[in-house]
């Protein structure tokens, strides 16, 4: 069985308040697709947070004292670092130019999410969805599919910003396969995996990050039903053992 | 267009001195497939380690006086933890049972890629290919495709495993978007992307952990030719900004 994955084109420049399930619905038709059962809908951060009303306009921020000492650390805009402040439960490091945060959903990831790119206005920035998982929910129920909100990540370790799953709807964010036997039926030591993230790096591949494909369409993915939230792939920090 | 990921079957089980590249070659065939320009092979550690004979049986392991100590404090097998300890450059975390290393490679991963499952002795186990690069160029010229090895790893700050890229032949390692505009026309933040990373994760979806599909090919994914190893993936440590 092979996995499809379907970049989905015509999206139009996404306005706060407007409908995107029905701009999705009306793409994917567009873009020659239909939605059948077991397909699941990537979309990108940057629409849902784009139609939720997620932006900021930079001059009606006043910032902070703190803001702008920090401001003047980094060398950055001193209103751009007032909103990932506002963004912030916790800074997680701050080094170079860049400002690792910990969000107020349990994200980690440079500036809170918060971004300047692919915004219309160049004095905008968008913020995340407040509540991802509702975001997803919603975009599930109207166009009755599986569904990932993702945003670009950075990783430790490593070179490179990957897709990874900020919201999710009706998949099961991890497999587990714990206690299962393996091909030659001892115990398998891999045990865990983050399915939501590897569907979210899946269908990076075919959303152009300077083109505007902010939604992707996985076909032939097998998965069940699942309520679980996307909270279950943040770790606990006084359990992380690779810190 | 479309993104499509084939899962190879009919791989044997791969011992020592096989010719991996014929036992992928037929697999294909025997999948229904055929290979074609632009296609990429992903394959995982497990038969590349096999095929070069990076397999250990652990009665033959003599534990150091430190691989003992360390076993005790991790309730694990001293002659795993030797092996682990020959396979790294450094410990990067010890914490509950699990020990993370660095490899000579330079991957920072579980137990430093040292794995007992899906082997067919239970007292052996295998370690990552010496070179993956090299192991990735033997394949890629033998069939005539780009070639990504995989391993499954582990991540701070969120559950769940990913598939992650070790090894890299004739497909570019990073996408670089540094100085292009967005869909606005602005500079995009949105920098480098991980594109083999995120290659071997979306493969990753294709490859059961249980069944014995060790391969996948990657249709309709863009690439240019490319001669850059894995290397520019690994962050140097000083400039990391999350850790």
């Amino acid at each position: 069985m092979k996995l499809e994955i379907f970049p989905v084109h015509h999206i139009p420049e996404v306005r706060p308040g407007m409908d995107l399930a029905q701009l999705l619905q009306d793409a994917i038709q567009a873009s020659g697709l239909a939605l059948q059962s077991g397909d699941i809908l990537v979309v990108t951060q940057k629409v849902v947070s784009k139609a939720e009303g997620r932006i900021i306009r930079l001059a009606e921020i006043e910032p902070s004292g703190f803001s702008e000492s920090i401001a003047r650390e980094l060398k950055k805009d001193a209103r751009m670092i007032e909103v990932v402040l506002r963004e912030s439960r916790r800074i997680v490091r701050m080094r170079g130019e860049v400002l690792i945060c910990e969000t107020h959903h349990g994200f980690i990831c440079a500036n809170a999410g918060v971004d300047r790119s692919n915004v219309e206005d160049a004095d905008s920035v968008t913020l995340l969805p407040k509540d991802p998982d509702r975001s997803a929910w919603t975009l599930a129920r109207r166009l009755g599919c599986g569904v990932i909100i993702t945003d670009t990540f950075g990783r430790p370790w490593r070179e490179g910003l990957v897709d990874t799953a900020i919201g999710v709807a009706r998949v099961p964010p991890l497999a587990d396969y714990r206690g299962k036997p393996d091909a030659y039926g001892h115990p398998m030591n891999v045990t865990v995996l983050a399915t939501v993230d590897a569907l979210a790096a899946a269908a990076g591949l075919v959303m152009g990050k300077a083109e505007s494909i902010p939604a992707a369409l996985i076909r032939g993915f097998p998965w069940e039903e699942s309520d679980a939230d996307i909270r279950v792939l943040l770790r606990d920090p006084q359990k992380d053992l690779f810190l």
